[in-house]
């Protein structure tokens, strides 16, 4: 049996104009903005203008992310298929892909098999331009922090103590660290800096939180940028470079719609990382999702650990959001692989490995549930190696845990493989359980909220903080920037902050090196381990296969 | 009296659908791509599969640039509404302002007063995003030559012999010399390196250059990125990275349509650089402009002695485009400017110091006429301080080089201050005297190829070469890249190299420094002095004004 690649999947299906897709929507031609015949961005002022819709929110997440794969992305995808294949009316929200993996190792970002977001070339090659206008503003700001510093430094900066850092869409480590400002006097002021991708910029992060563009301003004003040489902090407001910022910002922070295969409408907006980030497409992507839609169905990054916690604690918190229930994907391989089996070795039957890898998913399925008061429902994404004794032994834990299981092949077959993982979500919704609630208060201290994360979430005994990372929270406070969500930078392949602790560990403790804070995104960042903000390219990039025939056919694409 | 700014008139204009803009040049809804509801991107195989205009093509060139400013863009789009105004069909090819003057000192590129492009705000801020996709393409090829030699150096690069540099498009003085690579093992392999504005990038050149999607993948595989340790070149296709850096150029690539105040259509694309690179918007906006249009309306870059020049011998020679006339853009100011006068005191009515300044312009008119056999007009853009005695002194001096002075003012009137301009072309046009051929055969060696174009254009004695420079020519023979076009580097202010020798210098010779070579773009540098090639912003930069409200409405743009 042969298998089309995800590209030639893409490219044999026909699109469906974006007015269609926007009509569906109840979009008139003069309330959204095309990009080309198979894209467009919406002014959230012509959405919200609409009357809303039931607004139904599914959090698509996942078990924690393993090298066989999960499917959480194609599992988003599908299951708005399949509510619609249902009568369900669905539509999608999701990040953007990032040019870095494009040209790296893995590729796009855009779903797989039949439960694909199109034109997943364009997505997946910058798109509509929102990630370059994102870098454009990060390196607009770092020009005018520099040149005020060469200009004479009225502000006094520390150059130093410059917290921000230039961004580029591309994985270049030869940026990592860098000294710029060398050369004659009118070339700067010497000083180490470096570059980190730009998904990894506040302002990525900045950008996917604003509610609005007066909102986008504030909170780009918000950025703490450098510290004076008598330690005060210096804003990104005190350059005047939030106005100019915005400007440049003006189209992009419009929602960008394309479709899926099967011509679900799909708003495709922000990216940021899901480390020292929220890892959540863009707050006014889902809210005009949610006005637009009965249902929406998004997904967060990493496994429910990072991505759900952070959706729920710091995007729904800080947006004013309320989600309706939770999907956690998973497979059996994988948790085979969390129960200790090698990659080589995961199509063969192992019921014992299974059974010590599974509880990593009912812990996740716990949190959400315990913790977050959410109506969960298992998403098991089918391969033909999944023998029938484990997939009873994934149904039977779960029914203890009283959640339902579906086995979707929305990758081989759309919409019609998610019908009953559909159908089950929308009964877990109607059951009408859902309790909500933050997993910690934002008033308690950043140790705190630090330690309820870890004990709550992790499941770990206690949190050690380093003695830098406890200096730097005695300095927020005394900023009075200590009253925030805390986004926690860990490894996204265990609960732990051990990438090698696989399944459900136990008697471990969360060590904090560092604490640093997105004062404009309005977070505090816990850092538990090395986070890399500017990957680097592998041996053989898969930019080298990527083409473009003459008639601007991409090939080489996944 | 009082005038409004430019920003004023242009946001007080109203715009027509681009649809309707499209259609006037034949385009229906499927034959071009909205990107919003004001501009779209053209597929050149659209357009060319409609029938042939006349293609008339007038290149607006100037007098070299003073501070008092001539108008050269706002004549260019002048022109062309005056040439619909009396019922002409008409349209403008011009090039794409860049962000880092925008956010610097003086602003945009989108014309003036009643002779703007629209919407002037999008187009001054990154547009369609080309700007950025160039960008990216040259930073993927940097990211891919610095990993291949991080991953082993197959083709023994000489990390102190890389000419490839990263870009961005900001003016960011500190970014000019850097040393990146610094940091653990993993972190690269450290290195001199630095940043040049986007629009300098030898991408930019070849993307204006390239005749479609297969001759752009050519040319940026043929870009010399460095030299291996036994001195022999690598190329962009020895990385493997053309095909993607393409891939990534597949949208910018299309031009780029927007409409005046008038709604004259206009063709807004690509922008390089006017001193290293030859200043001209790209060949396929020229190409569609003529296919579609009776009139193309077009500039290039600085004085006729570089923008003209370089229009001829580079851009027509490489595309196989022949103009039908020039139209040489100056006003009385600049002409007493360039005879000796202050700035505060160019109001003042000054004959003698006229007759100093004159000389510049006749030059201009003699290279345009006898050296590259155009019809030739003079635009003389009025000013209320303008004498009588001063207009007819231009008058004439021109009427005996045998060249018609059109007194515009298209920049208070639009295209109605622009008719008697328009007259005047589309008659110089018909008389039928055109014996346009190039200054130079590419066949000749590299310093004859300069001489010529020195003493043929500038009205140097000779040519003095550094030690440097013919080392340079020496290896390029070597290399066979010597049959090229030379794109000459010197000031803009002086038909010499030196910036202070205003008017028409006599007795002087040309100094060449150095030699580089654009491989992709398709000609030969010569360096008379010393190029920026990344500008710093000034004390107060406009960055600091410029503003959107929550309407998306931008503020404190010029």
């Amino acid at each position: 049996m042969s298998y089309k690649t995800d590209a030639e999947i893409a490219q044999s299906s026909t699109m469906r104009p974006i007015g269609e897709i926007a009509a569906n929507l109840g979009l008139n031609a003069d309330q959204f903005e095309p990009y080309g015949k198979h894209k467009a961005k919406i002014n959230p002022a012509d959405a919200f203008a609409l009357p809303p819709k039931q607004g139904r929110l599914i959090l698509v997440t996942a078990i924690n992310p393993t090298p066989a794969g999960e499917g959480k992305t194609t599992v988003t995808i599908g299951l708005a298929d399949a509510l619609n294949h249902i009568g369900k009316q669905a539509v999608i929200a999701l990040r953007e892909p990032s040019l870095g993996p494009v040209f790296g190792i893995k590729g796009g970002a855009a779903g797989g098999g039949y439960a694909q977001v199109l034109p997943m070339e364009d997505i997946n090659l910058h798109f509509t331009g929102d990630f370059h206008a994102i870098g454009a503003a990060n390196n607009l700001l770092a020009a005018m922090l520099d040149n005020h510093i060469y200009q004479g430094n009225e502000l006094n900066i520390d150059p130093k103590r410059v917290l921000w850092r230039r961004v580029v869409d591309m994985n270049d480590r030869q940026l990592r660290n860098i000294i710029n400002g060398i050369g004659k006097p009118t070339d700067g002021v010497m000083r180490p800096d470096g570059f980190d991708i730009t998904v990894a910029s506040e302002v990525m992060a900045v950008f996917c939180l604003a509610n609005d563009l007066a909102d986008l301003k504030t909170r780009l004003g918000n950025i703490l940028v450098a510290y004076a040489k008598d330690g005060s902090p210096v804003y990104a407001r005190d350059l005047k470079a939030n106005g100019a910022m915005a400007a440049l910002l003006k189209d992009a922070i419009k929602p960008n719609l394309v479709q899926t295969i099967e011509g679900t409408p799909a708003l495709v907006h922000g990216g940021p990382f899901a480390n020292i980030a929220h890892g959540c497409n863009s707050v006014l992507a889902t809210r005009i999702a949610r006005h637009l839609g009965d249902y929406t169905v998004t997904e967060a990054g990493f496994g429910a650990d990072l991505g759900a916690e952070k959706f729920c604690d710091i995007k729904c918190r800080l947006a004013g959001i309320k989600p309706d229930a939770a999907v956690v994907v998973a497979t059996v391989r994988a948790l085979k692989y969390n129960g200790g089996v090698e990659r080589a070795n995961l199509g063969d039957e192992n019921v014992a490995a299974l059974a010590k890898g599974l509880p990593n998913l009912l812990k996740h399925i716990s949190n959400l549930k315990n913790v977050f008061g959410l109506p969960v429902v298992v998403a098991l994404n089918r391969f033909v190696s999944d023998s029938d004794a484990e997939l009873a032994m994934i149904q039977t834990a779960c029914a203890e845990h009283g959640v339902e299981v579906s086995l979707t092949e929305v990758w081989g077959k759309g919409g019609a493989g998610g019908a009953d993982l559909a159908e089950k979500v929308v009964k877990a919704i109607e059951s009408g359980e859902n309790h909500f609630q933050f997993a910690y208060d934002t008033d308690l201290s950043i140790q705190e909220k630090i330690r309820t994360i870890a004990q709550k979430i992790y499941g770990a005994d206690d949190v050690d903080f380093s003695a830098e990372a406890l200096a730097e929270i005695a300095s927020l406070e005394k900023l009075n920037l200590d009253k925030m969500p805390v986004c926690m930078a860990k490894t996204q392949y265990s609960l732990s902050d051990n990438a090698k602790l696989l399944g459900k560990p136990e008697g471990f403790r969360i060590t904090v090196r560092g604490i640093t804070v997105s004062a404009g995104a309005g977070f505090i960042v816990a850092l538990c381990g090395n986070m890399m903000k500017m990957p680097g390219l592998p041996k053989v990039p898969a930019a080298e296969k990527i083409d473009v025939d003459a008639d601007g056919v991409i090939h080489g694409l996944f």
